[in-house]
């Protein structure tokens, strides 16, 4: 018997430009990577693949953690990874939420019997190094979570005095660098971070399936101290680590294509520089800020701790949300993405990560949005926007 | 500053031909889709092609489970996301081991607190109905694990007898799937397996990195029964299966080229024809096993549960495994996988699965082998593999 399948057509996406909270867009020369012809997830080759993400992984995170590796999952597997390798039951985690993403770390703390107090910030808002000191003395926990780039809410978290004072109680610092990574400093040693994991599909620009993770000598003895096995056997970083160590030994088969892809895009951030980098991140956040600014659009996150790479904006009173950004992605092909949470209808966020943080898309992006908006009836001064960020860029970019 | 790094090279992987234990060669189509460009997690073509991707996956497990999609994982992450959402702790699960893969179920399920009693048969064997029958009604599970397609043994557990015991016991019935669907009958409803997991780099010729993943009503029901949280975030599938069915929740952000190319793998499975498939495999199987007995190689499983897509095979008295392994990759650059567990160093395992299981394959693998071996001084009649399959397909094959 044949079995009767009316097929599906092949896989022909849309033309997009990415401006959402990720993916970013993807260079062509990652994407080809990732077609390359697949190799046995043992092959020599595939493990000097194996060895260069490692390597590049450290220069990124600037670290020289030997324990730097790519979790098998997208970003939430890798925020998994680290809570509950260095968690058993009973353990105390501070958990500091402000956004979608630090309630996620307490609600993976608490699925494997840790204990799990949380410390917030209204959405949007970041934390100070006098309330982590409060929290610290007070509940005198093992782990302390906190997220570096918010992606719910655009706020960026200072962390390097929190993490003396993380350290100062004897505590273990875990960071969340998803967005942050490869679009703004994440300085793993200077900043004395424990554990921290990432996603490729932000800054970095590869397509999502990976989770980059590093963990500090501290944190390593801790794991090695475990009286309890790890409840994940997947995420298991004392087995994951003998894979992607010395002693390859097979653990599960790593997504090959996945990494072909990853090692791909590292290049690709090595190859510009990471200050390079942070700088024209930097560069096309403020030029979209003035834009918006000169269409009478606010950012929705206090001036001293916006994240370059998504910039959360208030959506002007009486607009639509979900009528604009139906209209972005079906005229122009753009997406942005809404607000999660609390901020659902209020915000847009507006994405300008890796590859997709180009003038050139800041330039699109405001003429779209004008266009928009002025069909939506919403009063602005035509052409205000994409003035004021070219003269932006006129004024600051010499070549 | 600018960061000084030595770039490593770009990804060019060496020409293989893939006939482990997984992954399989991967067709070029699926490369390309893989490498179409990225579309955000929740625009409307990417939500088009999950739906499909169910579709064809329900077709491919011969069921009509709602709940039918693909884990953002490798095959280990679908066992692993079948025994947390099955099992709470202190619940009782059977595991039937005769392999790795059962072995690692047990310990999965051991680490979220569930009550693990495992039965044993040497690697390489399989259960009766009789043995399963005693365990059931001594120890009265909530569930019972066994593997369809050992892929440490090469080994064909048959099922349907079981599933009635294991229903009549008033238990669920999880079946690991992960070699043989695509490439032997994974019959979901006709069986009536309550869960199932699968991979994607074995008889679906897709690179490694999602998990494809079945549940019947009866184990959706148990799911929305649980009085506790899912110990795996990631994994919980009440979220999960929001974000891939009609609300469109968003969990978290799958991964977008994964699933493009798993969705072009999936259309060339069902443009062949389940049948046709099946047949190809086990032909194959056939012309193989016939050419490696010509050379006085004997399969290390008994004839009546032999796998087609993998032949674990006893290598010769005083062939070298490792020289002869590493000769066929570096000459010819044709993979093989050796022994896992007690089997280290006594057999080959050779995968003839998806676009793998060929007649092309088979016959320069016997011939490659065939070079090897005599260099290694082992005594054979010089072309009498080759001819064997040769003779065998010739007298099967009618075109």
């Amino acid at each position: 018997m044949t079995i009767e399948h009316h097929l599906h057509p092949p896989i022909a996406p849309p033309r997009r430009t990415l401006m959402g909270p990720g993916p970013s867009d993807v260079a062509a020369s990652v994407l080809a990577a990732l077609g390359a012809p697949t190799v046995g997830h043992l092959d020599p080759y595939f493990l000097k693949v194996m060895d260069e993400v490692q390597d590049m992984l450290r220069t990124i995170f600037h670290t020289t953690n030997e324990l730097t590796l790519a979790v098998s999952g997208t970003g939430s597997a890798g925020m998994e990874a680290c809570v509950v390798n260095l968690l058993e039951p009973g353990d105390k985690i501070v958990v500091c939420t402000n956004g979608v993403f630090g309630a996620r770390m307490a609600d993976v703390a608490g699925r494997i019997g840790a204990e799990v107090v949380q410390i917030h910030r209204p959405f949007g808002e970041v934390f100070s190094v006098e309330e982590v000191i409060d929290v610290l003395q007070k509940e005198k926990p093992k782990v302390l979570g906190i997220v570096h780039a918010e992606t719910s809410t655009g706020a960026a978290q200072s962390l390097k005095e929190i993490s003396e004072a993380v350290h100062e109680a004897d505590a273990l610092l875990l960071v969340d660098c998803v967005t942050s990574l490869g679009g703004m400093p994440v300085k793993i040693d200077e900043w004395d971070i424990d554990a921290a994991y990432s996603g490729t599909q932000k800054c970095l620009s590869c397509p999502p399936g990976l989770s980059p993770v590093t963990f500090s000598s501290r944190a390593v003895a801790a794991m090695d101290a475990r009286k309890t096995k790890v409840s994940s056997w997947y995420l298991d970083m004392s087995m994951v680590r003998s894979y992607w160590g010395d002693s390859r030994a097979y653990h599960h088969t790593a997504p090959i294509n996945m990494n072909f892809g990853l090692h791909q895009a590292l290049r690709l951030v090595l190859e510009e520089g990471m200050e390079n980098r942070y700088s024209r991140h930097y560069a096309n956040h403020c030029a979209l800020k003035t834009g918006l600014n000169a269409i009478g659009i606010e950012f929705a996150v206090a001036e001293d701790h916006q994240l370059p790479m998504l910039n959360a904006v208030n959506i002007p009173d009486g607009v639509d949300d979900a009528a604009i950004r139906g209209q972005l992605l079906k005229r122009f092909g753009i997406e942005i993405g809404g607000g999660l949470g609390p901020l659902k209808g209020k915000t847009w966020r507006i994405g300008l990560m890796g590859e997709s943080s180009q003038s050139t898309h800041v330039l699109l992006f405001l003429a779209a949005l004008e266009q928009c908006l002025l069909h939506a009836g919403y009063q602005l001064s035509p052409g205000a926007g994409v003035a004021a960020a070219n003269d932006f860029y006129r004024t600051t970019i010499t070549d």
